[in-house]
């Protein structure tokens, strides 16, 4: 223990000079266990009372350096490298958590959040097409603007200031192809090999694939009901110096949590205090189904221009149709529209015009509400079946919108075996492991969407799942030992 | 000079054993000078013959060690390291090196290999696009599978089989949004940072932008009228173990070269002895215009799946339809659809159907036949024209097909100065320096594409340029001094 320095004769606290040794000796790797001595072993040999210690270690958790497991002690967390992360295990596993995942065709389909054909405005779609090649002819199949069709920028820029209250020039707008190249193209401007960045905890596995595929050093910050922990975020910020931060607002994916309007306002702040980029991932924001809780995008409070906000298409409209934008900060226009050139050049001229036709056209509004009529009920079918559930000791918060329910499990139930349960079963669900960054967090979570699904078949699905859970779980790892 | 040791009383000859010290030393990165000692110097300092050391810089230089410089000695050739490449200069030049280019309206456009509107098969490719929403509807907006649409791969695998000789299984083939993507998605496959690559020198500028943003050491190997340095190639594959080597088999760009036989045969016999891939990128082997000289691929020689074949369709159908595709070697399948979903999850299932549906009803032949006429006649004038110029210390080697000429300039024209005049008149032309690896190799060289512009432009613009380059070109650099 003579690694540890205390001055009993200076005005700063003892907890806090202690908190100081371990910082250092854990910034620069020089303890030797991963576990930190016990609480009463140091104090003993320190020669300070139990508080002492208690409360460095409660610092020290506060700003990230440890985490404690109840009944087990105090550990270092590691910050994550890339190449030994948890989620490149082998298999499908890893395939998952790049956002694969094999599903059955007779599947009841839990797992994915995209729309079914029959919400696809196909008619009004189909008159976009026809008529852009009627007016168009060969232009609609050159290559377009690199940063996208000059039109469309110009629809989504009204767009944006119809839906979300938020002013981008059409000339800070990035068409992309879909809402997960948009994250590839920030990535390729903004992560060098090494950088570290900052997500949510869980997040969406596909922004883990693109962030790591550069060689980023991916920090996860745990995802509160109203939003990510801040006090973390600050001391993060502060050691780490990341490149950006990523984040969604609203629905978060998976835990479909949304941000409080503090958070949002401390976000923009700290942003701009510490010079990182926030990058804003909007793919349901429209999907709010309490009209007295209407969602609001972090970007619509932006007057710096900080924000580099993402939309997908994907969820709310077509999938297919493959077009989404970034909007542009303007220190990175010239850097972000190299990344998209040697992506894939530009997006398809012709969707794009087709698309801007369609948003010219006023078909966006009626569809919209179309959709968002047609998953409020299937929202309520589900939660509804849920709470029938309650007994199973399984727990969720309602987020009144989005496409998810993010259910927590008794930790009695070990997710994998659940996952392999439903599988056989024909029921497709997502394990809530493969959207963690590491392995620290308590991850007994299961996703399960009802975007892909009808009403019946939610029903029928929750059936299942009761009768999976309702079964006790084979407990191979335990051994039975009388109490007395 | 006692860096040097050599042995008179061993057999191994003097040359060599200078040759092998002056290889260490350079490995090692030993010598101060980047100027090796000139013959005469070295050879008294070390007591041999001014022969020996001629040979060992031979040798040496065959090797690709160094490079000489007639009438001022021989130089170390650095490897150059992706971080101070030339092709990362301010400015324009900065988006030139990544393919882009700033071409006004009202410019005669030899910058550009894209056709125009009037060659694409507009009223074929409409009537597919409208019989898929009506065949399929909003099947036709879904996601489709990440590796492709299942009979589009098929359509495609039958495509080269017809249209190369090439046989791949519809399971290992891919499709992209274009090119490019495929480029991408094997740089992020392949490349991690750091590793050694192999291109030939000059290359297309897009894949050089994908490889060095991947943290890619990029080594050139000269471009030959054959195909390029056998000998440099083998040597380099000893030396840097690559990851692979980008090449292109016919009409590459920008020389317009086409490999020979015999160096396919060496590629691919050089590509499994010492286990590199070999990534063959095919976008204008369709277009020969002597029937007596028609080119085959690479990959339809390829017995063991060692070639990763990359398609483009943009210069030979349609730039903004966005679809490509690569073949997949079985070992890097998962790899590549996971890079893929990363990329952008998926290529637009719509655009994917519509192809295939072209395919299907066999209009592919008569739209190939088509362009070649129109281009082989552009071809036709385009050589008629340049040849008249012959007086000014031009010249080029007759590709026979593709879409340009790679015009040699006489030394006394600054290209760079050539680029900016020709601007200034309206006449977009390509400087080829912003197509090489490196400065130590000769880049006095224009490229000239007849893609996007008409025969009368073709007349009119090389009028404009045989304007430009009889004048006597300022010659800032130079002092005039008597020579008596």
């Amino acid at each position: 223990m003579n690694k540890f320095i205390l001055n009993k004769d200076i005005d700063t606290p003892l907890y806090i000079q202690l908190y100081e040794n371990f910082k250092v000796l854990i910034e620069e790797n020089q303890l030797e266990k991963e576990k930190l001595p016990s609480i009463r072993s140091l104090a003993k040999s320190l020669g300070v009372n139990n508080v002492t210690v208690v409360s460095a270690y409660k610092l020290l958790e506060k700003e990230g350096y440890v985490y404690s497991i109840k009944g087990s002690g105090t550990y270092i967390k590691k910050l994550p490298i890339s190449d030994d992360m948890p989620y490149l295990e082998e298999g499908d596993m890893e395939l998952m958590v790049s956002g694969i995942l094999p599903v059955s065709k007779d599947s009841i389909n839990f797992a994915s959040m995209s729309p079914t054909p029959d919400l696809f405005p196909i008619e009004e779609f189909k008159q976009a097409l026809v008529e852009v090649l009627d007016r168009d002819g060969g232009q609609a199949f050159l290559y377009p603007e690199i940063i996208g069709y000059e039109p469309l920028r110009e629809s989504i820029s009204k767009f944006l200031v119809e839906n979300y209250g938020t002013k981008v020039d059409k000339d800070q707008i990035l068409i992309t192809s879909g809402g997960q190249q948009g994250l590839d193209i920030i990535s390729k401007t903004l992560i060098n090999h090494g950088d570290c960045i900052l997500v949510e905890n869980p997040t969406y596995s596909g922004a883990l694939s693109a962030f790591k595929s550069r060689g980023a050093k991916i920090i996860g910050i745990p995802m509160n009901e109203d939003g990510i922990d801040i006090d973390l975020l600050k001391s993060y910020v502060k050691r780490y110096s990341p490149k950006f931060l990523y984040m969604m607002t609203n629905y978060q994916s998976p835990t479909t949590y949304s941000y409080s309007d503090d958070k949002k306002k401390e976000l923009l702040f700290l942003s701009k205090e510490h010079e990182f980029y926030i990058i804003e991932d909007d793919f349901l924001t429209d999907l709010s189904f309490d009209d007295n809780d209407k969602k609001s995008t972090l970007k619509s409070m932006d007057k710096h221009n900080q924000i580099i906000f993402i939309k997908s298409f994907s969820k709310i409209f077509m999938p297919g149709v493959r077009i989404g934008f970034i909007t542009l900060p303007n220190k990175l226009f010239k850097e972000i529209i190299k990344a998209k050139h040697t992506t894939d050049v530009s997006s398809s001229g012709y969707l794009q015009r087709a698309f801007d036709l369609y948003l010219r056209k006023g078909y966006w509004k009626s569809h919209i509400e179309k959709i968002k009529r047609v998953y409020s009920e299937k929202y309520n079918i589900m939660t509804r079946e849920l709470d029938k559930l309650n007994n199973y000791g399984i727990s969720y918060v309602k987020p009144n919108g989005g496409l998810s329910i993010w259910l927590k499990l008794p930790k009695e139930i070990d997710v994998l075996e659940l996952y392999k349960e439903c599988t056989e079963n024909n029921l497709a669900i997502v394990p809530g492991k493969v959207f963690f960054v590491d392995e620290s967090i308590y991850s007994n979570y299961i996703r399960l969407s009802f975007g892909a699904i009808n009403n019946d078949e939610i029903v029928e699905g929750l059936k299942i799942l009761e009768n999976i859970i309702s079964r006790p779980f084979k407990d191979k790892n335990n051994n039975y030992l009388p109490f007395i």
